[in-house]
């Protein structure tokens, strides 16, 4: 799978692809991450990308000139998708990360500062997707958790002792509380049932503490899953 | 304020406030960054920080004595904050990052790989933040959005000629389009409107904008707006 990542700044974001999961994806192979610096495509003479806004106000705005002819210059797969790293996007969600997986290549803008010129989202139609509800000082961090969300997901990125399949989320639920050693840290004990080898109450006591849990700390999760159940 | 991040991977972390605004936040002395890595703390002679689950399955559980004496080692002031950056957690919202704002320290512990022993979360008491209903290799981008967007709402950090008080969700509604020079471009001009220098049109125009977007995107936070204006 392709990343093309459009930032004001490449070594932020290249940075990320030198740790843990993510280097191993890249060096075998499975992942490719590009980055497109609309610096290097302005034909403003001060290399400048951003002005102030028509109207007034605080803050700068992104030119459309040197982040459409960024986008134009970026090879295109045949089953590519864009993306904007926007808060107005759709809430970036397990279920929208396994739709993204099954793109050849992922094209990302990320903002900077204030904001794109409205002109952009015209030319290029992105699909705007959001981390949520709240505001950053550009898309890198947002565009990184997409990169390493959907990477999760191909296959050979996560090793056989590792698993996306038991995580939050991938049966609708939170996760069980997990346990390691030793059994005993500070008086407080290993549950004795993950100790007994005895896989079916050991299923019965995980799948009950995940519905425990999401009851508690996600209702929303929580009424979803009994109307999904309800249905089978 | 003061942001302790815990981590088995400090670098990856410490890279993002080498650029832009953070970068600043840091120099001005706003915003001091710390890093402690629980590897560095762990009692293990291989240096582990996790091991296999109790009861089986896929992926490693982060094992409490680094985590609990790494986290011991760190020096609190008096209004801190602990947080686990976590998918059961309580979602990131402007909300939160405003409350989270108001801490002189926040400490934030950073999974990888497969989750905590939930004895770290029994003895640590964490506030459990999420940025969203997906999975990610580990807490670090997480906790690179909550520094960055609780950064932007200190005092100093934005310049003048940025501003929080225009962004997304300020008011509880979708930022207006906004646009720069040229005045066309593509032949897409920029709404005459935001040049004639009416402010109140201005004003209106953008408001009228905001409410359209924020009803079109996001029913659920124009449904909250509409009752909250109501009330006044």
């Amino acid at each position: 799978m392709i990343f093309d990542i459009m930032t004001l700044f490449p070594e932020m974001v290249e940075n990320y692809f030198q740790y843990s999961i993510l280097k191993r994806a890249v060096e075998s192979g499975i992942v490719t991450v590009r980055t497109v610096n609309p610096r290097d495509y302005t034909e403003n003479k001060h290399r400048k990308v951003d002005d102030m806004p028509y109207g007034g106000g605080a803050g700068m705005v992104l030119m459309p000139q040197p982040y459409v002819d960024a986008y134009e210059s970026i090879e295109r797969c045949e089953n590519s998708l864009t993306v904007m790293l926007s808060p107005q996007g759709e809430p970036l969600t397990d279920r929208l990360v396994n739709e993204l997986a099954g793109y050849e290549q992922l094209i990302m803008l990320c903002g900077h500062y204030e904001g794109f010129d409205e002109r952009i989202r015209e030319i290029i139609k992105p699909k705007e997707i959001s981390v949520g509800d709240f505001v950053l000082t550009g898309g890198e961090l947002p565009a990184l958790c997409v990169v390493d969300a959907v990477s999760r997901k191909l296959e050979g990125t996560l090793g056989k002792i590792e698993s996306a399949e038991e995580d939050s989320f991938s049966n609708g639920l939170l996760e069980y509380p997990q346990y390691t050693r030793p059994r005993e840290y500070r008086g407080l004990k290993v549950p004795e049932v993950l100790l007994n080898g005895n896989h079916k109450e050991i299923n019965e006591y995980r799948l009950e503490r995940s519905l425990e849990r999401t009851r508690k700390k996600r209702p929303d999760l929580y009424a979803k899953y009994l109307e999904r159940t309800q249905d089978l």
